[in-house]
């Protein structure tokens, strides 16, 4: 039998009755004879209401009493889920971060975790007990309570799974699964059954918010296998493990994400010299704007256009730290866009298949859509287009790269 | 400069703006040169709420997990607190009861102080940073939370005290000190400026609740200066101290206490036989049902009459128990009375000031007030009345052992 680590989040710990579903969820699988680990999150609002207290108090809160008082959001879940179980005859303990102990450093709010100590956790799987761990919460060397910031709780299972070498972790959400797009913008995307943990990270990083990316990340590095599943239906959710476990009847395009949440910038008429594109990217770095996707054209005249994306809520910020480089560095003109949105194509099976970027680019020619950047790496082809055209590209380039789930009977 | 512990009660700490003012109160002692520790209770209605969760999931929560979910009270009102301080520039960090670390035995929702590590909170001083302490919680040998039992922040506050031997535990609550009875009762009622922890222990278990009992017999058993103040107001409140601090200028009477949650039994006719009390009380011990007051005449035919109080709400439960017994014993009947109160006067001084017994006996037979039970302790008397007669038997001996305050001018 197996030892499983499972996560249920926030909305699935919601209230005592959604506590006492997800016990009796945790006994099924019990009662098939595996050893469960449990992570759970607070209760959906706790947090928030937690941080509207601190808030009430101060505007800058200090980060070890944040973690202090935002930590006990955890610590009610694990115990009413304790009890949950218990009233079902099984034998259930809750344990803290600290108890455990999942040491973390110092960095309060934003805590790495640096080891996790098992022996305990063994010591009550052996008694054939359910733990409890809660998520999102360390303990530093001083014994200060640290978290790992929100959403940890992802971060948590994975790194209970990996110390326990258990044979899955398992994160219960709202959705049932992880899809080949958004199937509010493509009714026929379909659930994957399997995925692998780099895919997952460049279909999480365009926008596909399932799981936290440090999770995956997590996972990846440690080989411990993620499913994703619903915590409210039935079903076997999808698989994100090492791409050896994905099987070779894979589609060489596994899913399509895209991001409306982007801004285009362009410095025209760059004198194309050395260091140019540091002069221009170094300032914005240093106004903590982060970049995502760079293009660099070199024109006729010995002057080159530089165009970068950035968050939409960053563009008028950017644009005023480029007008004083744009002068600084003899550039022609700064013009911004902020009607674009990234379609980004992700699998493994570009690395053995060529000719899937020219594919991408002739369906959108066939829909008359410009594409205004592109950018590849290994898994992955990220192109910018017009945002009213966003649908229209998904749509097309799902169905052309046959990910359209059969029609139903 | 002195070493203060101070707890703040649920009510004092309530909301945003009563910690503002609890750091404010501390900011001004901390001021004066003084070092302060802070035990605070959970915000008021925040430990009702929790338990409510629990009760949403079974009638029955195991003790552990109760705990552990319980204590999450507390630690949110010390992070708070602690951001409150920061807020007003001073120096404060909160630590948790398994933080300090207060260690207990293992029995949960009632759990014993056994040692408290001073260490950390003697280095945090120091620095002179204030140090708020959750109340009400500790850890066990194991790891696991265990709480002191509701109210129990005083019982923290005082073994803080203790263990850090400081020169004196506040006790901040919604009275401004401890009365020399009831002012609802006796509008003339003083304040007292001092008290003996005997005389408050008298007082605390007669009804007058101010305090935990097991905080003051705490306090007393390791000489820690206990003083009652108002959290909302100023004033010196009430210390309670060792009789040697007590100066001897004390009146002989040092406040009356009263009791209507009385109800007395008499066992009439009873054979008068070696045992027969153990007979009476032994049934009614094993019903769980604690008995207050009891009194046994000898009448004239070799029969007695057994007569002892019971809380009100106990009564029927104790009569069922007597109807078998009388039988048993050949007794002639049971009779009850729920129509009675209690009034004690409390006083270190009776030991040594003879007549105070006969001078109270007199005075309620001034008003025509019938005594039915007498029971004396080395510094207490107490006696049963008509509850009718509670309000002027206590006015009249407020009045007659000289306890009224001066009219005001």
């Amino acid at each position: 039998m197996a030892l499983i680590v499972q996560k249920y989040g926030g909305t699935s710990v919601g209230s005592p009755e959604r506590i006492m579903a997800v016990a009796e969820r945790v006994q099924r699988w019990h009662a098939q004879g595996h050893d469960i680990v449990v992570v759970v999150s607070a209760m959906s609002g706790e947090t928030n209401r937690l941080i509207g207290l601190a808030k009430a108090i101060t505007p800058d809160p200090d980060p070890r009493e944040l973690d202090q008082m935002v930590s006990t959001g955890e610590q009610v879940t694990i115990a009413l889920l304790a009890m949950a179980l218990q009233q079902r005859g099984l034998g259930a303990k809750s344990l803290t971060g600290a108890q455990v102990a999942i040491r973390t450093d110092s960095a309060f709010t934003k805590a790495r975790i640096e080891s996790i100590d098992d022996t305990l956790m063994r010591a009550e799987l052996a008694k054939r007990n359910v733990i409890i761990v809660a998520g999102f919460q360390g303990v530093d060397s001083e014994g200060n309570i640290t978290t790992l910031g929100r959403g940890g709780s992802d971060t948590t299972g994975v790194a209970l799974a990996a110390a326990l070498k258990a044979d899955e972790c398992q994160i219960y959400t709202d959705v049932d699964g992880v899809y080949t797009t958004d199937p509010r913008v493509v009714p026929q995307a379909r659930r994957m059954d399997k995925i692998t943990f780099e895919e997952m990270l460049e279909m999480a990083s365009l926008g596909s918010k399932v799981l936290q990316i440090r999770s995956v990340e997590f996972a990846g590095k440690y080989q411990v296998p993620l499913r994703v599943l619903s915590s409210f239906g039935e079903g076997e959710g999808t698989l994100i493990t090492t791409e050896s476990e994905v099987t070779m009847e894979q589609p060489v395009i596994s899913g399509i994400a895209f991001n409306r949440d982007e801004a285009k910038l362009t410095v025209r008429g760059v004198p194309d010299l050395p260091g140019i594109a540091f002069r221009i990217l170094g300032p914005i770095g240093d106004a903590n704007i982060e970049v995502d996707m760079i293009v660099q054209n070199v024109a006729a005249d010995n002057t080159t256009d530089f165009t970068f994306t950035v968050a939409r809520g960053e563009m008028k910020k950017a644009l005023g730290v480029l007008e004083t480089v744009a002068k600084d560095i003899g550039a022609r003109e700064v013009v911004t866009d902020d009607k674009i949105c990234k379609v980004s194509m992700v699998g493994v099976g570009m690395r053995s298949h060529a000719g899937v970027a020219s594919k991408m680019f002739g369906v959108l020619a066939k829909e008359n859509i410009n594409i205004q950047m592109i950018s590849t790496s290994e898994i992955k082809i990220s192109v910018v287009v017009e945002e009213k055209y966003l649908e229209l590209a998904v749509r097309a380039l799902h169905t052309a790269f046959g990910l359209d789930a059969p029609a139903k009977a």
